[in-house]
């Protein structure tokens, strides 16, 4: 008997009693039958229930960096067991090169976000954007934004052709926001999802409620959730369109993006003829796009956009290439570059939208639409019509405005060349397209660059400029990176994806807060200017992370700068620029009443103000942060500093962490001198030493 | 003859030709009939498409700055004109308190945008957002978010409350991100607004195709718009919807946003017993929102949410302060605080509303529906049916959990004051509200204030605190200002306005770039580590901003930093901390190898190895920033620094502008000592003296 794939629903693994009605999913190359799929009978409410209860309760005791250093040790249990999931993997008509894509590329974006989220985010729960407004002039109404996590459920509505990247970069980012996630993987490959979900869950890593999957169809998903909670869905326009309309979402504020695929252009620029490293960088990146992932990849290239003169050796670059370099077969026979597509129902579908293109006069050029030969396991090549085999297409349209060449995605390793006439053509054809997930440039020249950029960046949520500077390095085309934003305008659906922090923002709330300094201290968990401060106390460098609070502050003594110190000063580092050392000059300088003491020296001498010199818990300055100089400082002036514990963030896997601290200098008559962030690290407890790093 | 109110498209003022179907719009206070609005005709694709071309021509020649110098001279226009827009302020029945608020409110935002478009953008036309990201390990391929702006028209469908700050709040940050804007006030104050356009066009400052009014409805204004264009809506959450569902919207990507009324709540914290300062801000403030505009605000308080045993206490003071404080009449009379409602057929809604509120158990407890007497110009007090006068109405529930006191809007002079038994029920009782545009928090209690914001932030777009610190000083409730964002999930539309730059760039596309240094550098106008450097020229102190490139570049000497010259820094600054003092201490300390320079030592003798002293066209050293110590330095060694110009702005209106420059301090391996970025004032010619400033 065919194994049935299970959920994982309120905590525990579930099948469904019938299945009578499962759907049955093959492998790509074999048409083998590998599982039946259904969800039907499954209890969803309750599942989404026990994700906002359970989930967001577990979710909501770690703090970003604990989330994060979960992410990092679920990465590493799923390295472990990679080649588990490879072999799955191959079913799908992945090569280890697609499932490395997926499945390393999926690893990579849990130890993007764990890396970011430490680095990027406070160790709290409240993430504080952009900089304190002040909203009155005696300092005691400030204002600043927040973001909290959204207090619903995530909800994945995924695409099948990549099982593993595709639930993980949606996953990571929720999971550091502290919202849990419920994954509806596509039935085509959701067995592979499920492997990697029940890994995950095996580990113990998981807090309780924090991931659920559904493993089949539920109809009217959207109709059990509510404001606060959140659908990422990836898949075809036209179902997203639907969604879209669903009244929990123009209504109930159930918070929807979508990807989906899009016509992708991929322009050769105007200097990159033949004999250019541009031109090769071009066809290489081509032909990699169509066979990787056998071109079912929303990010894959459509549209090809070249030079009217450069179409036809471009095409027999094309045609080259893909004869020397491509063997389509099953993954698993040996030296095999492309596999089949999901299943024969995919492939139908590819070669109908390719009859659509021909019809709309795109002739094929490069490949076959006939039923090709396969290597496969046995050693034979041979036309094997239960695997889903389709040859790369190149198609030629001579007229470059046919719509279906901007509008008809065949989801297939399916391009098309398009000749452009001038520049602004160029342009103007991106733009048909209606908005896409990514646009590459391959061009050397600069102002090409510049003026094709400046008039298709709207149109697009990724532009890859491509040359000989980067051709090698670069992560290519169809590969969203986490550190960038996944998601583009128009027909690619409006949404957004990763973007490093930017994606565990979109799990979160910005609420604009008010309020007197004390409060929005409480609330941020960052001391601002005006609140209450404690200077009386032991001095700040004595105490621990764990003795340390917002407010402890130094208010030091005060010194007086003679013209002697600056000259000192100047000739001791060499800094002799002219408003140091000639009054004449200095006073002839718009902002300088004379010659007025050094930045650098009134920072020295700050640090010389407020430090303690004895070893203890402060172990170093490692850095400072928006340095504004306000007054100048003239000789006989005095300078004093106050120095306060601003932001106090422990590290999880070190034995100290960051405090960053508010620094003011003011002279004799209580002006602003200058003001900045002094960055140290810290020890967690007094006992030392640390071992060295 | 009644005028016909005009519109403004395709670069002039146009009237329908038949008016038979125009709608009347009348005094609020008196009912005569002020002006005919229709739009019948009106050519809208034609105007939409100038807009697209024309508008967004003239626009696009101007950088952020100059657009923002644009928006400070049309504020300053505007206000020397403010006493004829009072004038016709009066007639929507607006107090001259209530017309401060639009009209100096309007006046106010464009000021503020213009001054952070000054201060926070760059004076170019890209927006980069957030840091590079280094996506190969040689740095020849990086990757980076920018914003460029939208290619259509930001049409705003406006309300009546606000027909001056509504349409100004929208129009600013859209004209700095480089966006036509079409506005089409509602039409029983429409008339307002077409005197602040026509003030703004006679002006000249308006750049050609920039801005267009359309007085009067437009059926199926949404079917004329596509991908590029934006809708921000303000009125109705049903009309919302209805526009939400637009197939423009759902399948063609016109962005829309929307700012819906919503059911705000205001908590009396249970620490703000009748005797202390925070109980009587609740009070001013809950009878301030009442009637202020006479409640017509999509921000006014409609739940006073009050610990059971206040409740009492809280609706005898408001009736007190109402009866003490509130005179309902003509604004034009004399001592007059509160005016009518727009229109006769709003007040006939608003009664309408109240009835659905008793009807589900509210009991009003200060004020009657009963036809109310006015304070008229004549001097008289008296029932005066053609305006649409309103007392303040306060309704109690019994029962919190009502549904209509969560879901049902009375847009007038009406708040329910319902009572709450803990916080976690005060919390829950905020977010039946199904999301909000504001809540208001009274409580000197920061854990009270944590503990209730941690709840209710995700269900709200801004939380005021409001304490005996900031209540003198706070800007209330129901004002959004133009720092912070203005909007709210679920029923408050789930759009966002305002905010600060965060609106500019509402109106423009995030792109990742991927590219080489060079291309990145080419087209963010900062030059990125990697990129091509001129070391061999001019020293750049001696370039005026005319002649300074990005890239020109100093690299220094080499400089040897000997024992005696930290212990000699250590005394001179006062600076002893032991890294630089104690040899075994400082060995200790898991980051030195033993005493080492000191991070000031490092930057102040870079600058004295980069700086080229004589006068010129480099005026002063302003700041620094990101500065991170990364190598530490041991005696012995030795740095070097490299300094290239990273960002050039001119100011529009000084004769001198920022430059950036990134600075990098070496030692004598190669390795990384210290990064950061010099902030300098630059004179734009080598002319000199400037006037001191």
């Amino acid at each position: 008997m065919t194994t049935i794939l299970p959920s994982y629903v309120s905590g525990g693994w579930w099948t469904p009693d019938e299945t009578a009605d499962a759907a049955p999913v093959t492998d790509a190359s074999t048409g083998e039958v590998l599982a039946l799929v259904s969800a039907r009978g499954l209890d969803l409410a309750a599942a989404l229930e026990y994700a906002r209860t359970t989930g967001q309760a577990s979710l909501g005791i770690l703090t970003f960096h604990q989330r994060a250093v979960l992410l990092k040790q679920m990465a590493q249990v799923l390295t472990e067991r990679k080649a588990e999931l490879y072999e799955i993997s191959s079913r799908t008509g992945a090569t280890k090169a697609d499932s490395w894509v997926d499945i390393d590329g999926g690893i990579g974006v849990l130890f993007t976000y764990s890396s970011k989220g430490r680095r990027e985010l406070p160790n709290t729960v409240v993430y504080p954007d952009g900089p304190v407004e002040s909203l009155s002039k005696d300092g005691s109404f400030l204002g600043r934004h927040i973001y909290t996590r959204l207090p619903g459920v995530a909800v994945q509505i995924n695409a099948f052709n990549f099982p593993v990247w595709g639930f993980l970069e949606k996953f990571a980012p929720a999971f550091l926001a502290g919202m849990p996630t419920l994954v509806k993987p596509a039935t085509p490959t959701g067995y592979l999802t499920e492997a990697v979900v029940r890994i995950l869950i095996e580990s113990g890593l998981v807090p309780d409620g924090a991931l659920s999957l559904v493993s089949g169809s539920i109809p009217n998903l959207l109709d059990s959730l509510r404001l606060g909670d959140l659908v990422a869905f990836t898949g075809s326009a036209s179902t997203a369109q639907s969604l879209r309309s669903h009244k929990n979402v123009r209504i109930g504020g159930v918070r929807f993006t979508t990807e989906t695929d899009s016509i992708n252009a991929s322009i050769l620029g105007t200097d990159a003829m033949p004999d250019t490293p541009e031109f090769d960088a071009y066809v290489t990146q081509l032909v990699a796009e169509m066979t990787s992932k056998s071109g079912q990849k929303c990010t894959s290239i459509r549209r090809a956009l070249v030079p009217r003169e450069l179409v036809e050796p471009l095409i027999a670059a094309v045609r080259t290439r893909i004869d020397d370099r491509v063997v389509l077969g099953d993954p698993r026979a040996e030296g095999v570059t492309m596999g089949p597509l999901v299943s024969l129902a995919q492939r139908d579908d590819v070669l109908r939208q390719v009859g659509k293109l021909v019809d709309a006069g795109g002739r094929i050029v490069v490949g076959s639409t006939d039923a090709p030969s396969a290597r496969l396991t046995d050693g034979s090549t041979r036309v094997a019509e239960e695997g889903a085999f389709v040859e790369p297409l190149l198609l030629q349209f001579d007229d470059g405005n046919a719509d279906a060449v901007h509008t008809v995605e065949a989801f297939g390793p399916v391009s098309s060349v398009i000749a452009y006439d001038s520049i602004p053509d160029a342009v103007r054809l991106v733009a048909l397209g209606g908005g896409s997930l990514v646009t590459s440039l391959v061009t050397h020249d600069p102002a090409v660059a510049t003026e094709i950029l400046t008039g298709i960046a709207a149109m697009n949520g990724r532009v890859l400029l491509l040359d000989r500077d980067d051709a090698r390095s670069s992560t290519g085309h169809g590969s969203p990176v986490p550190h960038l934003v996944h998601g583009g305008p128009g027909r690619a659906g409006g949404g957004e994806e990763l973007g490093g922090i930017r994606a565990v923002l979109h799990h979160m709330q910005r609420t604009a807060i008010q309020g007197s300094p004390d409060m929005l201290t409480a609330i941020t968990g960052i001391w601002h200017q005006g609140a209450a401060a404690n200077p009386d106390g032991t001095h700040p460098f004595r105490k621990s992370l764990a003795e340390l609070r917002l407010g402890d502050q130094v208010l030091s003594a005060e010194r007086t700068i003679t013209l002697e110190d600056i000259s000192h000063f100047a000739e001791f580092t060499g800094d002799t620029f002219y408003a140091h050392t000639d009054e004449e000059a200095a006073a002839a300088n718009p902002f300088f009443p004379g010659r007025v003491a050094h930045g650098y020296l009134l920072v020295s001498w700050a640090a010389g103000l407020f430090v303690d010199p004895e070893p203890g818990p402060v172990l170093a300055n490692y850095g400072l942060e928006n340095l504004r100089f306000v007054t100048p400082v003239s000789p006989g002036d005095s300078i004093r500093v106050a120095l306060t514990a601003k932001q106090i963030t422990p590290r999880e896997t070190d034995e100290y962490g960051e405090v960053r601290w508010d620094a003011v200098i003011s002279n004799q008559k209580g002006e602003l001198v200058a003001s900045y962030d002094v960055l140290t690290l810290v020890a967690k407890e007094q006992r030392l030493p640390l071992s060295p790093t």
